[in-house]
């Protein structure tokens, strides 16, 4: 604490990532992090920079990157908005559509920064209860929100609520923002960016930090109307003038064109993912149906804070989250298949030394 | 225009920052970037790093970074936040310790993305007038301001406040947060980081984009005492846990480790600054005695914006401000030697073309 702290900065209750650990020698699978390298395209491209150019501003605008995503998607440039990762795009978006007058909603069970951000900027929120099984009931929002907000697949979840569902929440609602926080979408589910050209109350929110393996060059996107993104750059242009840096926009840039590592990439991980939750399931181990990069598991009978602390002994960092409804669960990122084998042995002995 | 922008997002003028040109013949010295590349160990620590660990997210605290600074200022770590470009460091010292309850002051001519950031977080401000020579007069500073602001050297003006006057002030006014933006202080100042021990009611922000030549990747660093630092982080970790990517952090790192190149690429900028404004002077030219990286100029007669469109045609880049009191007078960064020396002769160009 300190006297010249004002009273918002006094009341907040900073999110908390996972846990970054020194030691390389753990299986770090706590933070959604791709189990393989950036594509040898991003490498190639960051190597033959013009490091002396590190000398200039980048392009405020970062346009190589919006016409690299303009092209994938096939939309316009103008419908995009890059940032220095989805955290970044989030915290914009909260404060360019966002404040004391609107309340806005978003799942009890949900990435956990949405509150964080509503705290920040003083925006009135209501959680709304998942079921019990973890899938979202639209039926349950409040009509007098400004916004809906969901991360699809969820998080930490892992469940995934197909486009017909969304686009019907679109139609029902058209004087709701619909915020689609897309960070796990390339591991099986669908895009919705291609209806943001149909729906001017949707923006999506994308990041480079799962699927295109690049969480350490921190680079995000939103899409939606022109005037959508319009307002998100007045905001960043009131807050920074260049949020990217000159080797992120080459890096993201290179991601969006090789279109074919990205595929298998994004496929290696799903078949690993199946035949873990497939092992989980014949162990007796509960998970949900996940459609992103991690599981959502628990195992009957054993606090989840105590199998987060037994793995970690075992040399496994996962995740766990401390809220009522999720404290006996572990969100455990998809590794690589040697690592997820190991894995799924720690988990055997775990429940062995639970049983005795 | 769109229904769903907040009435901030309405009301905001966002900050419009120097061009950047796709055109690599012109002379580039409208953002004050530096004319050399960055430090030869920047760039090798760069070509070296392992870019598969881009996948990993980076350290959040950027440690490696706080430390080389605290070792190069001999301060503590607890005492350096870093951030994505000081312009991100000062909008998030606006978030964390002003509000609407709070007016703040500073000059009239300054930085002109500070009634920026008042705008975006509805902050009161009272903008004092510099003395007609251009220098700012501490006894105008209202006593009920929670804080003053002002660039050391102050920008566009390039003129230097030494630090004997600043510990003045901060002794007169304890109760006030005296923010100090040192953007440029390494080109003739003596930087204020070493009274963060003595007052705690004292914050240096710097940057890597002037003196360290690393504007194309985002570098910013605030100053002050342990719990000043812990507010910034508190704000920070609710807007994005990791606002510096793996890159910068190495970048920085190896920025401050680099002293010789440092020092010795700062004064190649002041011995071409000082000529620069002599034969300025010998023409004619009013100039300030700037201790930055630029010149605040004006050639008597021509109208600012005349000036700037004759010099584009000669293939030269400079700034005008369009407020009243800067509006016939352009800020001109300090080039190579040899920039300079076409500078010059473009200015008696246009000097003589006036005069016809």
């Amino acid at each position: 604490m300190n006297r010249f702290w004002n009273e918002n900065t006094r009341s907040l209750t900073p999110y908390v990532p996972g846990e970054q650990p020194k030691d390389k020698k753990l299986i770090k699978i706590n933070t959604n992090e791709s189990p393989y390298p950036p594509s040898p395209l991003v490498i190639e491209r960051i190597r033959n920079a013009d490091l002396n150019d590190l000398r200039l501003y980048p392009d405020p605008d970062s346009t190589p990157l919006k016409k690299a995503v303009a092209e994938f998607y096939g939309i316009s440039e103008q419908e995009v908005f890059p940032g220095n990762g989805s955290d970044e795009v989030l915290a914009l978006l909260f404060k360019a559509y966002f404040d004391a007058s609107t309340p806005i909603a978003f799942p009890d069970i949900t990435y956990s920064f949405y509150p964080v951000y509503s705290e920040l900027y003083n925006v009135p929120y209501t959680r709304v209860p998942v079921k019990d099984d973890f899938s979202i009931d639209f039926n349950a929002y409040p009509s007098d929100v400004k916004a809906i907000l969901f991360a699809n697949p969820n998080a930490p979840t892992g469940l995934y609520i197909d486009r017909a569902e969304i686009e019907a929440l679109l139609r029902r609602r058209p004087e709701t923002l619909i915020i689609l926080d897309e960070a796990y979408i390339d591991f099986g589910g669908e895009s919705c960016v291609p209806l943001i050209n149909s729906y001017d109350n949707l923006i999506v929110v994308q990041t480079l930090s799962k699927s295109r393996a690049l969480a350490g060059m921190r680079i995000g996107l939103a899409f939606g109307a022109p005037s959508l993104m319009e307002g998100l750059d007045r905001v960043k242009n009131s807050f920074n003038s260049y949020t990217m840096d000159r080797l992120a926009i080459v890096a993201a840039e290179a991601a969006f064109q090789d279109k074919a590592y990205f595929e298998e990439t994004c496929k290696k991980v799903i078949r690993t993912r199946e035949w873990t939750k497939e092992a989980f399931k014949e162990m007796g181990v509960e998970v949900t149906d996940s459609q992103t990069n991690f599981l959502f598991a628990s195992l009957p009978g054993v606090p989840g804070p105590q199998v987060q602390a037994r793995l970690r002994q075992e040399g496994i960092l996962v995740r766990n989250f401390k809220a009522s409804r999720t404290e006996n669960w572990l969100r455990i990122s998809i590794g690589t298949d040697e690592e997820m084998k190991k894995l799924v042995e720690a988990v055997k002995k775990v429940m062995a030394g639970a049983a005795l």
